[in-house]
C-alpha cells in the first residue's frame, strides 16, 4: 500500500515478479488489491490499515495492523522470506525493528546503497532510514558497512565519515562527535572523507546520517535526470549530433543502466534480522519488480546470514561482542 | 595563501587575471609570493600569517594579521573592491563578518551557488560557510536567496527547504524547526523540497545548512567526474563509439563547460557588505583566474548594492525592516 503510485504500480510490479517465477504475497486492503491482482497467482493478506508517507515512529508503534508491520510478521511467522516496502522509509525501519528485530550488536539498521564506480562499488549508509542520528548510530553504520563490504568481497574496507572537509574538526557537530567513536572502533577508519574523493576511490564505505545520505542520493538522481534531459536537447540540435549519438549508444548502454534506479529496485535495510528492501517512493511497476527480485536474491543468497557472520567475526577478532566493545568505552 | 595549491596556483591565476586587464593585489608572505609574481604588475601586501584549511572561528578572531582578514581590510579601506579566497570557507565567513560587516538584517552570510538547469538556475545556499546552523540562519538564507534570485530577474522566487521528503514533518530536527520560521517569513515558501524535484524546476531557491549544501555540491562534482571517466572508458572501447563521440562533441561543449567548476570560478558569500568570492579549495590557476573575474564583475555590476536594495524592498513591502520583522516573532 506504500509508495506514490500504490497500490496500482505495486500490484503491477508484483504481477511481473510473479511472471518471473517468484512467489509474492501482497499485504493491504483486499477490496483495492483484488481487482488489480486479477487472475495472477498472488495471495492477498488483508488489513484495512495503511500508513501514509509521512508516518512517524509513534504512528507506526500505535498501528500493529498496518500493512508494513503485517508484512514483517509474515516473515517472523515463516510465511515469507523477505519484505519489500515502497512506503515511508522511517516507518519501514521502525516496523522492522519491532517485528523482525535486529542483528546482534545493531541498535539501528540503516539503508545501504552501492554507488557504482569504475573501481568497485562505494557502500553508502544511512541512505534515508534515520533523519536524525546520534554519534553511536554512525558507529553502528560503520560496523554494518564494513561487514557488508567484506561479505561482498572487499578484504579490508576503508571507512570514511562523510564530511565537507577532510581535516579532523571539519563537518557538523554530529560528524565531529562521531569521529572519536569511529576512530576507536574495530574498523579501518580513514577519517573525514569528502563525497567526491569517496567516489574517486578513497573510501569503500561512507557513513552519514539518513537525512544527508538521502539528500545526496536524490540530488545525484536529479543531476543524472537533468543531464540526460540536456544531452537529449543538445543531440536534437543537429544531424551531426544525432548521428554521433546513434553510433555511441551501444557503448553507453551499461553506464546508462547503472544510473537508472528503476533497474536497481530498492535498497536493503541493513542490520534487520531478515531481508527488507526499501523500494523507491516513486516506484513504478518495473522498479517494484526489480525490488522484489532484489529481496528474493537477498534471502536466497543468505545476505543477512552472511552479514551476521561478518559482524560476529569482526567482534571475535577484537575479543568480544560488539555490545561488549561498546560497553567498554 | 589559502587553497590546496597555494600560493603557486593562486599567483599564476592572479597573473592570468592581470593579463586579462584586471588589477590584482596579493595578500600574504612576500618572500614566498615575490619570486612567483616575477615581473607581473601585481602589488603584494605583506603579512607573515596565513590560516590553515582547518582554521576555526576562534583562530580567525585571534589572528587579525591573517592574510584573509588583511585582504578584507583592504576593501574596508577602499584599496580594493572585492576579495577572493580559496582558503577555509569558515575562516572566510568569519573574516568577512568581522572586517566587512553584513547587510542590514543579515546575521549570517551564506555561500550561494547557482546550479544550471534547462529552465533557469537553481539558487542553493548555504553551500558551505556554516556547517552548523540554527533555524533562524535558514530563515536568513531564504531571505538572501529570494533577494538574490529577484536581483537576477526571477519575479517571485519559490523558496524550498531542502529535505529528504516533501511532507511537512520530514527532514532532520533543523529542517522541522526551520519550517515554521520560513512559513511565517516574507517569502514565497513552498515547503520541503527534495533535491531532485528542485533540479526539475519545483523551487527557484533551495536553503539548507552549509554541511549539507557543501556535501551535495561535492557529491555532484564527484558524480560528474566519475561519469566523465566512465564515458571516456566506454568510448575508447570501439571505433564506432569513438567516431560517435567525435561527431557529438561540438553539441556537448556547452553542457560540458557548465559542469566544470574550473570555468565558473568560485561562489559568492552572500550577505557580506562587499563582494567576497569563495574559491574552490582545489583551485588551479584557471579556476583562480575565473574566481578573480567573478569578483570583478560582482563589484562592477553592483551585485551587493542590488542585493541590499532587494532585501530592503522586500522588508518595506512587508512594513518594516527584517530586524523588526524578526523581533515581532
Amino acid at each position: 500500500m506504500g509508495g506514490d503510485f500504490a497500490p496500482d504500480a505495486i500490484v503491477q510490479g508484483a504481477r511481473l515478479a510473479c511472471e518471473d517465477g517468484l512467489s509474492v504475497l501482497l499485504v493491504g486492503d483486499e477490496r483495492r488489491l483484488k481487482p488489480l491482482v486479477g487472475d495472477a497467482a498472488i495471495r492477498i493478506v488483508h488489513t484495512p490499515t495503511a500508513l501514509g508517507m509521512d508516518a512517524g515512529a509513534s504512528e507506526v508503534r500505535r498501528h500493529d495492523d498496518a500493512s508494513v508491520r503485517l508484512a514483517m510478521r509474515l516473515v517472523s511467522a515463516g510465511e515469507a522470506t523477505s519484505v519489500v516496502s515502497c512506503g515511508s522509509s522511517a516507518a519501514t525501519l521502525v516496523s522492522a525493528v519491532i517485528e523482525l528485530g535486529t542483528l546482534d550488536g545493531v541498535d539501528r539498521p540503516a539503508i545501504v546503497i552501492e554507488l557504482p564506480r569504475s573501481d568497485g562499488d562505494l557502500v553508502l549508509l544511512d541512505a534515508g532510514a534515520s533523519a536524525d542520528c546520534k554519534p553511536r548510530h554512525l558507529e553502528t553504520f560503520a560496523l554494518l558497512g564494513t561487514a557488508w563490504a567484506r561479505a561482498k568481497g572487499v578484504d579490508a574496507p576503508k571507512v570514511g565519515l562523510l564530511s565537507n572537509g577532510e581535516e579532523r574538526g571539519k563537518g557538523n557537530r554530529l560528524v565531529r562527535e562521531a569521529y572519536a567513536l569511529l576512530d576507536a572502533a574495530a574498523i579501518d577508519f580513514i577519517g573525514n572523507v569528502e563525497p567526491d574523493d569517496a567516489l574517486a576511490g578513497k573510501a569503500d564505505v561512507l557513513v552519514c546520517d539518513g537525512y544527508t545520505g538521502n539528500v545526496v542520493l536524490k540530488a545525484a538522481e536529479g543531476l543524472v535526470a537533468s543531464l540526460q534531459e540536456r544531452l537529449r536537447t543538445a543531440i536534437r540540435g543537429s544531424w551531426r549530433a544525432r548521428l554521433g549519438a546513434w553510433l555511441l549508444a551501444p557503448a553507453l548502454r551499461d553506464v546508462r543502466d547503472q544510473l537508472d534506479w528503476r533497474h536497481q529496485g530498492g535498497a536493503l535495510l541493513l542490520g534487520a534480522a531478515a531481508p527488507v528492501v526499501v523500494g523507491h517512493g516513486r516506484a513504478d511497476a518495473d522498479a517494484t519488480r526489480a525490488a522484489i527480485a532484489q529481496a528474493h536474491y537477498a534471502s536466497r543468497e543468505g545476505a543477512v546470514r552472511e552479514l551476521a557472520r561478518a559482524l560476529s567475526d569482526r567482534s571475535r577478532a577484537h575479543g568480544g561482542s560488539l555490545d561488549d566493545a561498546r560497553r567498554d568505552r
